[in-house]
């Protein structure tokens, strides 16, 4: 990954409108991961949770659906400023839209050993042909977006 | 990337598609690239070019607009036994999409060592987390593939 840094309090709030996104997402039987985008004031442009299922869409990650939205929101490819919060470190698809979006920080729950693309798999941002890395914050309000998806893929089971 | 295989000449028919479809890019001012799904009988199921600046969206790159479109035709998340070709080396963005909808055979015309994530940059394909690896056929129609690219470029300088 990037650039590491440590998170502040200030951080949980949009974090917690991510997890309710999450918590929305498993409502309709979706994988629990919710993602939000503030602009620098600090104002939601977008918050959604995974909706693969309901939109047969394989690209359809809250991360994705954050972005599209908010990018639609403001008339631009890029949103430059903004910061995403995700309960679920993003996959490589999802971290190179990040990047694409020039998202300025992204803050992120649970780690993802097996899917993930920050500090596992490809390593998105770490890639010497990035052309943007966000700053990155991992391990924000990591135990209950992981608990999350813990519960949800232990009921199907 | 992945297992590395020869074209054969039934390959050029879709991808004389997904050429037209990056010459009507060009023609809407966005970057010269476009992409066609077929399924396994050969039946093309989307085409379309890159709508990044059209749709303020920097997530409407060829591949995902094609993608999205042939999942949404089916029903289905995943495309599996569906070709996908693109007249561009996939960016990570893309090549992970590819994955996410276990794609079958991946064709594409120019490389892209710059922005390019199959042979280039994370190289998505070869990560020991990647879940699905699609056949890939580079170099098919390289060279018009290419040319468009520099002609668009060339005239925005």
């Amino acid at each position: 990954m990037g650039t590491k840094y440590e998170a502040n309090p200030g951080q949980e709030g949009p974090m917690s409108v991510a997890l309710g996104a999450a918590r929305a997402a498993a409502a309709r039987g979706e994988v629990p991961v919710g993602a939000v985008i503030v602009d620098a004031d600090g104002t939601v442009l977008a918050a959604d949770g995974n909706r693969t299922r309901e939109h047969s869409d394989p690209t359809a990650h809250a991360e994705m659906l954050v972005i599209r939205a908010a990018a639609a929101r403001l008339g631009s490819e890029r949103l430059t400023g903004c910061d995403l919060y995700v309960t679920l470190e993003p996959c490589p698809m999802c971290a190179a839209a990040i990047s694409a979006a020039r998202i300025r920080r992204l803050y992120y729950g649970a780690s993802d050993p097996k899917s993930g693309g920050v500090e596992h798999g490809p390593r998105i941002f770490a890639a010497a042909s990035c052309h943007h890395r966000p700053e990155v914050y991992p391990d924000i309000s990591a135990s209950p977006a992981a608990a999350l998806l813990r519960e949800f893929f232990a009921a199907r089971r």
